[in-house]
């Protein structure tokens, strides 16, 4: 169980996939510098003097959290040329490689298939705009707690919408956004889907329906709420960590 | 928004996919003949004599579900020749098409994405056996209660034991089966991963470590996890109806 | 704290209640023939060729689980005239004993009541069909997950019905059954009483008279959900193993 | 459906059993003057001074709730004579008939199999103290928040062990009761059994082997446990109504 | 960390506070007298003949807990000239010092803003009486299972209605209360804010408008909501005891 | 009923407080131009082309969410002399007033109690630093889906901490932050207390005193617990909104 001595790390810019990098230099239990040096709070900060002036706390450091991608230990595989190219246009669209991209890229045929969904859902056509897919997918992974999908497609809200606020409510509770009628249906949908699956019945596509929705639609929804209850365990499964470059958008 | 007319209807051998027919007969809200065909149990049937002799019942009937398989009204698409053979070995090698191709059969994209994924993760290359991959999408299913998974999966289980009372216990309560030691921790973690997704911690791989699992089983388990996460969202969403024949099989 | 040596097995047919058997061979902890012999699944099936032809699959084997009824070590009381004529009954009529029978055989004056409440609620007079209070029997079931009732009163369903779908459903999901508004509202109060028994008001009483319910069939659906509820956490309680041969059968 | 017009009221001392008195007088949705006598709480009582001299208090008046055994209209039946004697009994050894008795008596085969189950667990023999039997029954009620079950019981708790805190305290919340290291474990295993019946298993016997129970004891446990899982939901089922003699009981 | 000698013990009357007595005698995990004391109820009470005559049992002992007020080891501070005057109205009117202000009087600051907020919210002026506020209480402590809430609460509900069924029913399901539509949907609306903040919404404050509350009213049943989800959780995190005078409290 | 006409407007400045304001121009059920022009996302915003270059999304407007700050019609009340001060320290060391402390301002009691037992629990003396009482003001307000908490104390812990990461981390789910073991048993006693706090016993001090807290410390953590479960209620129960300028701090 020899692990691979190069950790993939991907904050800001992703170093080229070479050789047979570790997504993971940590294994189960042994403490590691790179978690060690991740910034714990201080206990009593110095800057503790509180509702002083305007502002009376440090600047926010441009933080590099350079922890591993995910928790596991899986040498990342040479990629493919598909796969190549597609991790350059990430790099050259968005300025950095999306984490759950690298997470996958320990099997191509894994990432290629993860991909291909990904994009005919939240990319591809449909009746849903595609900030209303990224409402879903917030929705659902703030009913699952999942750190990673709530901090890159709560990012994606920001940005879509252009409502730095209304990325915050979808995250805390979607209940509080000044949402349209149909946007609040869909929504009631999406988290009723998570949280009892089993209770969803003809009277809750009814109402969609009633809301505007076609039976496309509801397809669409009921699609990317599967899709993120998907992703959320994965990447709670393997512990996966947002890029820290998500944090600062569209605020 | 003019319905086709013409309901792909697949318990036991589908008809070909030809023209537009729809996978629902059936619009929100209107009886529909299909429906009311569906056997009602009697209140009072005839043959209630209970605790009677060995065979006071009635043999069961060869029963033919023609119900749609989604509560949708979407129709069906034209193959693609790769699906068309797909399905074609579907009906050669099982003798019917699951129902859940069927449904995506709307959408050609959506379709092959889903047989990629479903392919790779169920009858790719793992340290998980195929039984034990079927073991945590019933396992999966049975908490989020989901008709047609644990129908087609329960059906899987029972087929690839061996053991029809091993699908039931899973389908019912995965705590009752007489497993080993590594697949009741497997199970464990499917099941933790399902409800508490963001409960699961560097401790809960450790425990699929030391039961004998590598870093990459421990991906193909949340992998499967997380797919029969999505499945069981779809179908509910949308009322899958599995094909009857799974019903009977291997008991 | 010797145990008797005779484990009363009853797959099939029981060998007959003479001295003290005990009911249990294990004791807490300790490995046991018996459960070693039940069938655990191969970690990789030699039948693995999956989505083969019609048949990749073993025929199921006449499983014979030999593990002892219960998890306690009680040892068998000798059966009364009364209990002995009814057990006589059973095998005469069903082929075999049902296993909680025997596991209350400890004690002939709690056998005993339980015979009597159990035959008066499930087999006396009613407006509800037997078929009825089996299908609450199942639903309650499902949601306390109780293997033991699960199994018996699936196949009851199954029997009483003449339809295996339906005891399927009711295992799975009650919603996705295909039942008549009266048996839809007689299974909602049944899974609400049975999950948050606090929560019924009159509201719930009125809901099934609206159903066409009377009151005195009210008591019978609350007495039979609660008498579920009990036989459900005794079973669970003590690790109740239903017959082998209720698996197979109206399949 | 004409309703007989006498109602049993059993408050102190039941009227005798004749003719075909009904037990509740309420139907459904109409105001009753029962229950209209009932006293609701003036929204602004005269005795308002709080935090006044030791009495700011009206004494307590004597309550003479009048209202229905249940909420279900059941004509009493003719108490067969073994009832008749038994409900004798009660009067004289009590001063009352517990009305959970006059529940039942609509049904004789119903009222009889129910007085022999009660008797046999509560106050046969046992491992189990009758105290302990009692404890179980209001930790059980108390998660089903049932109020006849708590209210009867409670009482009997602090009857029994003459403590009037140790009733009120599991009645509240069983984990701030001073009690032994073997009661807790049987009140742990009685709620968890309670709550989460699937999730019981050999661990859970085990806990209690080791807290000094044999299994015997375990199976006694489980049957009280079972038996106030059903009793609580017949009695919130019909809105069952403690006597209010209780309420007073060893203050 | 050496710990003061004296503890305050208070059911009935409290001694005088003076030097630095601890409200603790105990520490985590060392086993105390005090609790040793407490009584735990025999396993084979002799007074064991239940459904005996009417007075069976022994009669209630004058209960003396001589537990200490918490579980935390907090010296008690020196009362400032307020709070030595408030402790003195309370020792002349209610003939004792409710145990709450003891556990909080280790801080001045603390306990006299926890006193002025407590006095304003439950004795201040407002359109809710002060039954009702304490109903509130009692129904919040019952979802959150508070021993000490719920009993001096509960007390508070049977002398402020009078009505010492009116407390129990709150204590054990404020559903079984006969109280007035007004006051139902005061409890429904203070028990889903306590169960489920989060999804409180303009329709949840509508339902109070509609049943004759203010915007006001609706504040202060909030606060009132909040006030003892806050309290429960400090007396829940500290083993809170209340003093047993009441426990017997208009009976 | 009739409603003063001056909404206090809070985002970045509060209009000096005069006359009697109110704190909502809306009332319930009615549409109000306020909400009406929150900014509702487009559902096809012009700026979708999604994986575009680095800057596809328009800049984040200077969002001027002139809300009200509560649901509920309390007009203000005249600012006493203290409470005057203060507002006005806020203003000139934050730059704005808290909007809940407007929220309080319709009665003078009631704010300085509020004001008197934040400034005590947050900001007086005690073991956990003012940064481990903000955390768990986030981690309690996380559990109950607060939007005002999670956005104000989310905002302090980004501030204190100087660490943008762990209030995020803290508002999804505080299992993922990088903090010490100390601080991770204190967010967990925290979170148990706030889900469960029937549940929480000595075992759980023990576990904090372990990880180095004292008994002085307990209370502390138990307070801060208990008052952001009180606000999260009287938040969520008046729709509470944070001052916007919240959304931006040390991002």
């Amino acid at each position: 169980m020899a692990k691979a001595s190069k950790s993939l790390k991907l904050a800001g810019k992703p170093a080229p996939a070479r050789g047979k990098p570790t997504l993971r230099a940590i294994k189960g239990g042994k403490a590691v510098p790179a978690k060690a040096s991740a910034k714990p709070p201080a206990s009593k900060p110095a800057a503790a003097k509180p509702a002083a002036k305007p502002s009376p706390f440090k600047p926010a450091p441009a933080v590099a959290d350079d922890a591993p991608v995910i928790a596991l230990n899986l040498p990342a595989a040479k990629l493919s040329p598909a796969m190549s190219a597609y991790f350059k246009k990430c790099q050259d669209r968005l300025g950095f490689v999306p984490n759950v991209l690298i997470a996958y890229a320990f099997d191509m045929a894994k990432l290629e298939t993860f991909v291909a969904m990904y994009n005919d859902l939240m990319l591809g056509e449909s009746g849903l705009s595609k900030l209303e897919r990224e409402m879903i997918a917030v929705a659902v992974s703030s009913q699952n707690r999942c750190y990673y999908c709530l901090t890159a497609h709560g990012a994606a809200v920001r940005q879509y919408s252009g409502n730095p606020l209304l990325g915050e409510q979808i995250v805390m509770n979607y209940r509080v956004a000044r949402i349209n009628r149909r946007q609040r249906a869909m929504l009631d949908f999406a988290v009723k889907l998570t949280v009892q699956p089993w209770s969803v019945e003809e009277v809750d596509r009814e109402r969609l329906r009633r809301a505007g929705f076609s039976d496309r639609d509801i397809w669409d929804i009921s699609a990317v709420v599967g899709f993120f209850n998907m992703s959320n365990r994965v990447a709670s499964a393997t512990d996966m960590r947002p890029n820290t470059v998500y944090h600062g958008k569209t605020r």
